[in-house]
């Protein structure tokens, strides 16, 4: 077994930010790693976190994870944040929560934003996930920023997905919802203080009873208001059972291939060399090729 | 040349729509037609239109495309939304300006709704903007719904990037729009006569002055109120302004070069039967495999 992979087990931090490192910046040395680190996974609950900006998913996670370490649970925050290909929003938010969690080694974060092209979050969450996974965390948030088909993606490689939502927030979430309702299996209607969060519950609930889930689940509503810690209990409980009755494995199959596929289309383009696209690139904006015969000629060579 | 061809380039509105639906429904016919038309395209301007929910990205487009149609321009109008991956609020916006716009043959739209796993849109929509620039359009507007990292990597393949904003929008959208600021060419301030529009303006100039683009434009900054069309003649005046100046035809290569990997990506992908990744992903969830294995396994085999 490496050295790194028996620390990690071992629960060394330091080991395991190193790793964290690793798949952050795609290094050679983190694929090993996770194949040796793949059989000790499989026993942290992985819990995704979506919904519309302005939401309040970072306060609802932090206090889910004030929660679970109150019950000596072991948490793993993954804040993603595709919008932000460089020191965004997300190391912002990462500044202010370090300040509340550093003193405690039990709460692992990480602030997963993009490096490249489409498709490298959905890898790199996946892999920090399992790592954490194998270093022995109770539970993973997976926490996204936004509601784009790649948040909406990453979330749904979760065990369990969580939509965050709050009152009257207008017509344009209604076309967002849209699109993310269907992979929610819990509902949060969070500042539920405000007004409109009757009219949301009882939206959501005709939303419920036309839809028709594969696992027999009916997804539960809960009402929070995160800012001071209410309904999070409640919120958690839900998360819980639809785990406990294999929601989440029910799936599990579903969930793998697509990361394999993630994966691997990853993994083929690393084989074309960068500079072969901006070349191809050139001379299809200067009409020199066809970008289909380009395509055909790639495709020949493998 | 392909008689389905000719008739696209002899301004047939059936022609056109049918290979538009070629695109959608990812039809081996769309190849060969896109291989043929290609030497065709080069003459359109492809603007892409982005931002946050609520910004008013439609009424823009609506109000751009009325003002292009009062100079005789023939416009294509391709609204992206990610977050649908069914039939969600793309359809319905689709309708609304359909009835505005139906009777007028100089205005061609299409929604684009995710069909399946990332990455397949920005595809669909470079293609179908092809299209529209074979068939003779002088304008193609990308119109993306939200502002996750699909949205901007969709909105940066156009020539020219508008980023729409409005005053007032709070902490969340600020983190937002530390990723997207810098695809910008034109940002345009709607709803700018309500409060907060100056002290936006002043916060993106002095974004701005920090910032340092390649091609030494500096971005316009375009108050606008599209509710009542005002500002909209400057909005286009400053697309137009960096069009002319060839800012998008300098980063045409890069932007083939990222479509070049886009498409490629998919084809590869193609290859791999669907039962092949559902059969893994099964063997992997019940730890029968290791998923490094697994790609292993596939990557021998190309």
């Amino acid at each position: 077994m490496l050295e790194v992979a028996r620390k990690i087990l071992e629960g060394d931090e330091r080991a395991l930010a190193r790793a964290a490192s690793w798949i952050e910046n795609r290094r050679l040395e983190a694929e090993p790693l996770l194949q040796e680190l793949f059989p000790r996974t499989g026993h942290a609950m992985i819990v995704g976190v979506t919904g519309p900006p302005g939401a309040g998913k970072s306060t609802l996670c932090d206090q889910l994870t004030r929660l679970l370490r109150s019950e000596g649970k072991t948490v793993g925050i993954l804040a993603v944040d595709p919008s932000s290909p460089y020191t965004g929003g997300a190391i912002l938010g990462d500044r202010i929560r370090m300040q509340q969690h550093h003193s405690d080694p039990g709460v692992f974060i990480r602030s997963m934003a993009t490096r490249g092209w489409l498709g490298g979050l959905a890898r790199a969450t996946t892999e920090m996930a399992m790592l954490l996974d194998a270093a022995g965390r109770d539970l993973v948030i997976v926490e996204t920023v936004g509601v784009g088909q790649d948040e909406v993606e990453i979330a749904r490689l979760a065990d369990v997905t969580v939509l965050v939502l709050v009152p009257g927030m207008g017509d344009d979430v209604q076309a967002i919802k849209a699109g993310i309702m269907e992979i929610a299996d819990v509902f949060v209607i969070n500042k539920a203080d405000l007004p409109g969060a009757e009219k949301l519950e009882r939206e959501l609930k005709s939303y419920l009873a036309l839809s028709h889930r594969p696992d027999g689940w009916t997804p539960k509503i809960v009402h929070t208001v995160s800012a001071d810690g209410k309904g999070v209990a409640e919120a958690l409980l839900a998360v819980r059972e639809y785990y406990s009755r294999g929601g989440g494995r029910a799936r599990a199959g579903q969930i793998w291939s697509l990361r394999l596929r993630e994966m691997l289309r990853e993994r083929l383009l690393d084989r074309v060399p960068a500079e072969e696209f901006s070349n191809a690139g050139r001379d299809v904006a200067e009409h020199r090729r066809n970008p289909y015969s380009i395509l055909h000629d790639w495709l020949e060579r493998w």
